[in-house]
């Protein structure tokens, strides 16, 4: 039953993960929905602003009575009342007449324009001179303007930005229905780990990945929860696992590299009820030692140890996977698109996998220069100097020096 | 007083802040320390890994020994031990011994390299052919390899990912000591604002830009403080600007897009004892009416009332201002790298201003086309609507179709 080796492309993986469900939704107030997922379309019941704006400080009228007003030949209006703020004026302009209004007013009835103030004069107590003719609705918002009724201003599936909160603020919707924050249970694994409070022993380390993996789930929406390290106990592995299953709805093992705990690992997947494994081995460098099993729409995930494979396995498939569970549509390009830059150096690659490379950044009179950080997975250094990843898909031998690629950052 | 009128280019406004000092410093568990700002360099007061780690499941043996090792002619070794995971192994290896090992493992005394169990077999019970020379050093991690004991390893003003939290854990430190997080007082203003809650009459509206503004504060390391609305009494106004003062770092007001609001503002500014204007008018479209006032490191804010202009002055003041009360030392580029876009129309821009222009993006065959979002600056929905910002600088007057742009994702 061990024995069996699933190596996967990366393209098997998402396949295989492309039906996981987003998880349940809550309501939240506005103030705590930045960055959360929408749950539900938001269709406006009424028109934003609501009534005709003025946009700037000066005089509301009818455009046709300022047809014609220059500056050597000004037209002067009667000035029949002020708008107040927030108020519905309480009069109508006729012909010739004219209103004070401030940026923000409602227009009165009979005024469809506004003249800035910067072209008016006063001549005398209640006439103003109109040195420059307006257009029907210059300097005007129209009810509709911003949202029209029976609009959708927000899509389900969309993160919530600044700009969101504000829109559903204007329409009066304090609380929002979002999905759940996915949770994930972080496992640390390997005889040779101890808790960052101990002084590790000759041969022993201090437990990494728990935390480059919580700051990565924290980053992608989700909840870390924190169960601790695994020794090389097989039953205390498994109780672990089925106590992150019933907890959490994604289950991150780490470490482990060698043979021993990776066994382990995959004895403790194939021994609870209702789990498959997805794939054991994945063709991607660094990172190939990573066993995937799945039980309905929770996913168990045996990481590598070195800190380095870890991440780039998380970045590659468990912010895919947290998307998916957040329900956000946009699941590759929202938060983290890629920007170019310049490669400074010769990359070499095997063909049949793909490579993610770290580089560093450093920026050129405005142009980005990537450079290649060597360093064995194991480093977590490297990724610490490294600003972002390239890859280099599958079916390329390397890349040049000079070639534009596209840097992850990370 | 009042009718002095000081407008500042961008240049002279960052010119004024760049005197304001990072807050205090606070300590953290790791675990809640992703992105924020580490207020100390970080030295290593060890080693790491601090001791010979293969990594390789394998054999570690020492490379001399290997050395003419074939498929053909292979070389027998004896196995004198096994390496247990997380211990120090107890033996040393002489001329012709090896001992199991795994990835993760201390290497033994006498050994210096690690020959993969791919190019090994098995021939009795301890021994075991090793069909590959190996180089001494091949498949194994030094002492000091990660980290360097005396190594700064962080840099203060850096702004913590998963991976700075990674090393950190390697050398133990479960408590860091960052900067406090920035407070910021959001006052909103204006006659015909009402509270999200109420029901606007005609010619009020709710209030949008306490939620836009508070989301860009959570986005720029700040924590929003909301409080309330004023609509147009001085008295009040003074005393929640004060309340602003005493309670966070920084006071936003928004609204009062209208002259006399304005007025009131810089009148509240200016009754404050020890406050001083620094601007009042802003070259930037939109945008263009901002006051800004300081008082020794806390600074006040009274920003346009239409919710883009107001969101426009964030990106551009704000953002720097809260990265450096945050110690962030890299103030304009950490997290929000521009991306570069092909601009899909023409776009005209008036010299003696900066322009901020809204614009969609779109992926047409992997290139980014910015196309532009017109509309008035009181319209919430154009910033829904927009994935980013172009700025077009003072010394140009537009920018043309096929140009490449760059975007500041929004």
């Amino acid at each position: 039953m061990r024995s069996f080796f699933k190596v996967k492309t990366a393209e098997n993986i998402f396949e295989s993960l492309r039906d996981i469900k987003p998880l349940g939704t809550e309501s939240v107030p506005i103030t705590g929905a930045l960055n959360r997922v929408l749950a539900e379309d938001i269709i406006s019941d009424e028109d934003l602003p609501g009534f005709q704006r003025s946009t700037m400080d000066g005089y509301a009228l009818a455009a046709k009575d300022s047809f014609g007003a220059s500056e050597n030949l000004p037209t002067p209006l009667n000035i029949v009342g002020e708008v107040k703020m927030g108020e519905k004026p309480r009069f109508t302009l006729h012909r010739g007449e004219c209103a004070q209004i401030s940026t923000g007013g409602m227009l009165p009835k009979g005024a469809d324009a506004v003249v800035m103030v910067e072209y008016t004069q006063m001549v005398e107590d209640s006439v103003v001179e109109i040195s420059r003719p307006v257009s029907p609705l210059e300097n005007v918002i129209l009810p509709d303007d911003d949202v029209k009724r029976g609009q959708v201003v927000l899509h389900k599936g969309s993160l919530l930005r600044p700009q969101d909160l504000g829109i559903l603020a204007g329409l009066g919707i304090s609380v929002v229905a979002v999905f759940i924050k996915p949770r994930a249970a972080i496992i640390s694994t390997g005889g040779e780990i101890v808790d960052i409070s101990q002084k590790p022993e000759a041969g022993q380390m201090r437990d990494v990945n728990s935390y480059t993996l919580g700051g990565l789930c924290i980053k992608s929406g989700a909840e870390p929860l924190y169960l601790g390290i695994i020794r090389d106990c097989f039953e205390d592995l498994t109780l672990f696992i089925e106590k992150g299953i019933s907890q959490a709805d994604v289950v991150l093992l780490s470490g482990g590299s060698s043979v021993g705990i990776k066994d382990l690992t995959l004895d403790a997947f194939l021994s609870l009820d209702g789990v498959e494994v997805v794939a054991h081995g994945v063709s991607i460098s660094p990172g190939k030692p990573t066993i995937i099993a799945r039980k309905e729409n929770k996913t168990l995930w045996g990481l590598p140890g070195h800190p380095v494979s870890a991440m780039i396995i998380f970045d590659v498939f468990l912010r895919y996977l947290f998307g998916r569970l957040s329900g956000l549509s946009n699941l590759m390009e929202n938060n983290n698109r890629p920007i170019e830059a310049e490669l400074d150096r010769n990359i070499e690659s095997a063909t049949g996998r793909e490579d993610y490379i770290r580089v560093k950044l450093t920026n050129v009179e405005g142009r980005w220069l990537a450079t290649p950080i060597l360093g064995k997975s194991g480093l977590i250094s490297t990724m610490v100097k490294a600003d972002g990843i390239v890859t280099i898909d599958m079916n390329t031998e390397g890349l040049y020096k000079g070639e534009t690629v596209k840097v992850r950052l990370f």
